[in-house]
């Protein structure tokens, strides 16, 4: 026991948010607010006083600015401070018992209840003298003349005087102040971490008939993907591609002379992760890439896949970064019985670990330098925990603007450890949530006030592994309305295309989630003409994503609801922006073969509707509107024209002139 | 980054119970078994160990004694240890990547798919040959002789032999286990801290007209206690009174000659916190009292008040302890505008704090030589949280079968951590829950799972200071409910007598929670004939006690459940005991004026009952036994009998013989 401890009456717990106890620090984007509570209280009816303090992390300890916190009763607080910049803020909490406050609290009661107070004004004449000695200057005089004031007893007993009020709140005593320690963190990103739009292609489709794609041809699609919208261009890795055990069209098992591999098998005698592949051009070429895809406000993002070839040069320069086995050979990746003799996994478990890390961390930086600030990270949970966080923190600490996606479909608390320790982005199940019960459910988790503070969704509905069940069967309705429910359920979202665009759903096998002849292993050269079929969604993306850029309530995850439909093929949700003034409602169509209808009820207060009033309903994507009335409503859609309503509601607003309008 | 952590490739997150993310210690009571559970898991889809380990608080960090935990599913896993001794467990998880088990499954899928395994077996053998390394004795030869059929490849594939496979669960590697730091506590007190039945009486009331009481006239109430069933007598200050500023009858500010003050204003020139009020007795009579209530299997619980009247010793020897105004007194204690002049409250913010504890501990442990080992604390949540969690500990080491119970009526917050940081038992706001709803909230907050691990209430209808606006207006009917309320909601209570068996309800003035003529400020005998007046509530009182002996479900709180019933006067719940065998219905009519009747709903599955099957419903108060069919039944109570039906559920069982009985 501390000699001072015993006399820190102050308890200061149960901060929120914090992930894990604070193990973990919360995710904001810049610009947002910082609002945190926290239970402070002490014995006995003493008035406490309490301060939020924070600081970016760089900052030393002693520099921490304050705020004042608000008693919300109950003995909880509320405080408030900007994430005004990128990176780490720490932020802490004081509180001590303030001694003044309750000697003012006590006085106005035996002043009201006219008692003798000539004792109680050299109570308050000490405290005022003490804090006149530890403050200096002006305040120092002005507190030495306050207090003398209150010795002579002259001064008229209540309100006291605003300013000694506002001087003894900077300079009472706070000698038994407690500081809440460790205190917290929470990471600010740039918005795109929050919001973002993806487009994922294959570099060496674009090249048009029998040549493979540059990094140039990229270029030249990227008017097509900025027309849709998009404002991140995904690319699977850029490496060269391994010779050894290539795997040949549809996964055989041996390549053909002219297939061209997976880009995730990556490394040859060509080069490793900081290699380009050849076939795709210069990096003069991915430089003028980049260039280019800003001036389209496309940031272009590639894919931190962490695995070798067993051509990769790292395989013979460290081979003490891969497990070895009893017979010489080197360890090949294993889902046993099934066998991935084309992947050697590093082995986090070697004893040149360190080396190994660095090394990483030198690919990412190398990337960064480059001009990359978005990377897609390959399989994220079959690398340790601790890697990624060191990793993370390391790169983030420089470069705080770089955003990190996980791609880990895995068992939920693997994934929310990876989405706590550093991941700006996760994928999701949403992919194969396809009723409404499995969506409202999903959906509902990860808004949960303690989810959503870590763990930032993107959705995909397809992805080069994965043409979902739902996709193969339900043909043109099914891309539309799985596109609907991706741009809108998720700040964030991405299609695998043109694929998506072109609805492409044959699988390799009945059964199977794998494309049919993917080109994740041979050439698929999508010509312009492709691109310009009639079917292809690219208008709807089009319109959905300008739909997303106006309306703030679809930039953010945190106010969605859902709403109940008398019919349970039609799901109904909202999103509300953080003001208020901005909802969204949508409305699908599940059944990507029959129109349904049905009656949707919308709690009006929540959205700020009123119940007696009529408010029109304008459809985003079709401009339709609709004059609707109270809480239930009709609707119907039929999924070959368009499976969805985007509706921005608009409130009744009558001007001076008695003019109506909706707002 | 530590050289080996970076290969600790386990998360060890969320164990329960945890308070405050182990910060405090959760409560058991002997014999008990201490189930928890906690997430771990690794990147990838190895196969993890994990295991449970416990020592007793005062054994060193290397004793841990360790049992497996077993895997839920979900990366749950869970794990049980007894709590077999008084005092306090350390308890901890110790998780690793477990390559041999995982080796194990991997190999039996290879077996399965017919897969060439001679490299595999070459593997298993290096793992057992270094086991084997680690191992010493009989152990290692036995796995050095596994080794060697391994890499033989002479063993039929699988499955292993066991003993193979349970020495490498002890010899396995576990250098990159992770620990779960710094681990949590759990405090196993005596049952009575969990189930006690309290009385409380004023000593100086028990010596008969214009006689006061002594503590051998105690010794001689300790009959008419125990026929009551009570097991805890609890005795307010018993030492010597002071006489500055003595409170007269009624509380007046100033006392007659005659009036001998409240016991709570301790200290006088006859002695302090360890003196014996002259006119109670002798130390020989307070043990002499102490064993006869043994006799009755009954304890002495004392007051704790840490407080001093102005002539106390301590403010003479001690004028550091306490806090001096401007003009040279002694501050009192004040609630202003009220003051309190013959209470000096301690000044736990002196600069002398540390010889004040010290004081505080040799008082406590003055008493507990004297054989005291019940505190009943006054007031604990105006001295500060560190002197509570310091004393109670430095208590507890050394005596572990004390016991504290909080007397604090104040936040939530507040009253949660005195319980938190010690407290083996707390005053409840149940004195003022009247109506179902009420009742129901509350007992419904106390039973969460976060709350039972370190809250154990204990229900007091009245105390010297609180006769309950129900009780003034209800008369005997609503004593008898309040009764029965309080020894089945809560597995302790405790009630202040005589006042409460004789129904006493007068307060001092309308709309006063006060009793009129309180003996806290003067003599009050309670002669024999009045305790025997026929409408005391003492032969009610000792059934229910009964009744709580004899029904394991009434001993703790945990499996308390909340039925509808279909008038809103009538309040129906359950409690079962652990093992689900013994469960009691208990039905009160919260309407003292009035008869009421209502169906009740019961959910049969979750009660251990068949649905179609009569069961039997057997009144411990009044012995009658009913036949009731399915979840629904009739009640009707008339709160001028017993406002109370006490039911044990009695299964229907037939015996081979075709004989049937309820059980």
């Amino acid at each position: 026991m501390n000699s001072e401890d015993g006399r820190r009456r102050v308890v200061i717990e149960d901060p929120t948010p914090a992930i894990d106890g604070g193990r973990f620090p919360i995710k904001r984007t810049i610009g947002d607010l910082v609002t945190v509570e926290v239970d402070a209280f002490s014995d006995g009816h003493d008035l406490l006083s309490c301060a939020l303090l924070f600081r970016k992390e760089e900052e030393t300890a002693p520099n921490w600015r304050s705020v004042p916190m608000t008693a919300l009763g109950n003995d909880r607080w509320r405080g408030v401070f900007p994430a005004a910049e990128l990176g780490r803020y720490r932020y802490s909490f004081l509180a001590w018992v303030d001694a003044f406050r309750t000697w003012v609290r006590d006085l106005e009661k035996r002043v009201a209840a006219g008692q003798d107070c000539r004792v109680d004004f050299l109570i308050g004449a000490d405290f005022v003298e003490e804090a006149a000695r530890r403050a200096t200057g002006d305040d120092s005089t002005a507190l030495a003349r306050h207090a003398a004031v209150l010795r002579e007893g002259a001064v008229s007993p209540t309100p006291l005087p605003p300013d000694l009020l506002s001087l003894m709140a900077t300079h009472g005593d706070r000698r038994f102040a407690v500081h809440h320690d460790p205190g917290l963190a929470v990471v600010v990103d740039r918005e795109r971490a929050r919001f973002s739009t993806w487009y994922e292609l294959f570099p060496r489709s674009t090249g048009g008939p029998g040549r493979h794609g540059t990094l140039r041809d990229v270029a030249e699609r990227l008017p097509y993907v900025a027309a849709m919208g998009f404002d991140v261009l995904y690319l699977p890795p850029i490496h060269p591609i391994g010779h050894d055990h290539r795997k040949g069209r549809n996964n055989s098992v041996t390549a053909g002379p002219n297939d061209p591999g997976s880009p995730w098998a990556i490394g040859s005698s060509e080069g490793g992760h900081t290699g380009l592949h050849p076939a795709l051009g210069t990096f003069d070429d991915l430089h003028r890439l980049i260039q280019a895809a800003q001036e389209h406000s496309i940031e272009l993002a590639l894919d931190l896949a962490l695995q070798c070839s067993p051509d990769h040069p790292y395989v013979q320069q460290h081979p003490e970064w891969f497990r070895r086995r009893p017979d010489g050979t080197v360890q090949y990746a294993e889902n046993p019985p099934k066998k991935y003799e084309d992947i050697y996994p590093f082995d986090f478990e070697s004893e040149s670990f360190g080396e190994l890390w660095e090394e990483l961390r030198r690919v990412v930086l190398f990337w960064i330098e480059h001009g990359v600030r978005i990377f897609r990270v390959d399989n994220p949970h079959t690398k340790p925990f601790p890697f990624w966080e060191w990793l993370i923190g390391e790169i983030k600490r420089v470069y705080p603007d770089v955003i990190f996606l996980a791609e880990a479909f895995t068992r939920p608390k693997v994934m929310n450890r990876l989405a706590k320790l550093g991941f700006s982005q996760s994928y999701t199940y949403f992919t194969w949530r396809n009723t409404r019960e499995e969506l409202t459910r999903y959906f509902t988790d990860l808004a949960t006030p303690q989810m959503r503070e870590f763990f930032r969704p993107n959705l995909w509905p397809n992805t080069p592994d994965i043409l979902p069940e739902y996709l193969q069967l339900g043909g043109r309705p099914a891309f539309a309305a799985r596109l609907v429910m991706a741009a809108t359920l998720g700040a964030s979202y991405g299609i695998y295309g043109p694929a998506f665009e072109l609805c492409e759903n044959t699988p390799v096998a009945s059964g199977k989630e794998e494309y049919l002849d993917s080109e994740k292993y041979q050439h698929r050269p999508h010509t312009l003409d492709e691109l310009d079929r009639p079917e292809s969604l690219r208008r709807l993306i089009a319109r959905m994503n300008r739909v997303r850029r106006e309306n703030p309530a679809l930039q953010r995850d945190e106010a969605l609801r859902f709403h109940p439909v008398s019919n349970d093929q039609l799901i109904a949700y909202s999103k509300s922006s953080l003001d208020g003034n901005n909802v969204v409602l949508v409305i699908v169509n599940l059944d990507p073969h029959h129109a349904h209808s049905g009656w949707v009820e919308l709690p009006l207060g929540e959205l700020g509707l009123a119940a007696d009033q009529p408010y029109q309903v304008h459809d985003l994507l079709s401009d339709a509107r609709y004059l609707w009335h109270g809480a239930r409503n009709f609707v119907e859609l039929h999924p070959e024209v368009v499976p969805a309503h985007l509706f921005r509601l608009r409130r009744r607003v009558r001007t001076e002139r008695d003019f109506e309008y909706f707002l």
